[in-house]
């Protein structure tokens, strides 16, 4: 599968790339285990915080809530065989084969959190857990994004958006209105 | 401008619409006040249950706390200019012209709430503000979907989604991969 090339990128752009709503992949690692979780309910709190429902009967959730970081990525459509088959998967109860190794992807260190990368991704988003309170009540993890990695080409990457039902939409082109913005609004 | 003959829709089918990630139009009302907004920062927190991230400098964030309720509108791309131009302009400060009026949209009454819903919108998802607690630290309102109304057609709306410095992704084809999901993850 593709690897992407990247490079820095402002955490405080996070928002060009998960405020229009994609599936993302979730990676955690604590005390030598490490995880890849499909996720589509998060959303911007901030330029550079994002919220994440992650549901306590996943693996992901002891790992992230255990070592308090985890890195956003970023799948595009070629990967959506996998998006799906690690959505399948359990780790916690009967699959524990290492998904890296599983779906053939390719984990890459990070740079400020022990979660990996991956490398098979359009953009990777670093994230430190900043807010334990809303776990138990909402599923709801803050993070901070503290690094973030993005490809150099193409400029936007196609990715899909869950609708439930096994039903994807995929993302289509995207389109400049700068112009018509109030400068103060852009 | 297009007005969509709709029917009413499971709220616990919500996701269908708003997991993908557009930018909707929020419409609130308050002892004789009316207002729209365009909002980007929203996730599914349950299957009927959405969070919403309203900056307390919007004059929406009163009518929206004060009444205790909203409907999320979804806009289709044939309305991107009323979106843009919505979130340019700002109510509490200058601007206190309807903009039901200013941007050609039409109120409908909703069933269960007092805020209107937009005819113009592919759907209306009328929503009670169940969770106070977490507006002045996050700027998000928690809402249950009490009552929904979907477009007969077509099938899927033609979405847009914000990334930021003007640049909208407009929502792509739909596929359905439900094959490859196992059913207990449908």
């Amino acid at each position: 599968m593709k690897r992407y090339a990247k490079k820095n990128f402002p955490v405080a752009k996070t928002r060009r790339f998960l405020e229009p709503g994609p599936i993302v992949l979730i990676t955690s690692a604590h005390k030598g285990e490490r995880n890849i979780m499909t996720l589509g309910w998060h959303m911007m709190l901030e330029y550079d915080r994002v919220g994440c429902f992650i549901w306590d009967q996943n693996h992901s959730f002891d790992l992230v809530r255990r070592s308090r970081q985890c890195v956003i990525n970023l799948p595009t459509v070629d990967l959506i065989d996998a998006v799906i088959d690690i959505g399948n998967t359990h780790a916690r109860t009967r699959d524990k084969a290492d998904k890296f190794e599983r779906f053939g992807l390719t984990p890459v260190p990070a740079t400020k959190v022990k979660a990996p990368l991956i490398a098979e991704c359009y953009a990777n988003f670093e994230c430190e857990l900043i807010d334990t309170s809303l776990i138990n009540k909402y599923s709801l993890f803050v993070f901070e994004v503290v690094k973030a990695h993005v490809a150099t080409a193409p400029k936007y990457p196609t990715t899909v958006h869950y609708r439930g039902d096994g039903v994807f939409m995929i993302a289509g082109k995207n389109v400049s209105h700068r112009r018509r913005f109030k400068r103060v609004n852009l």
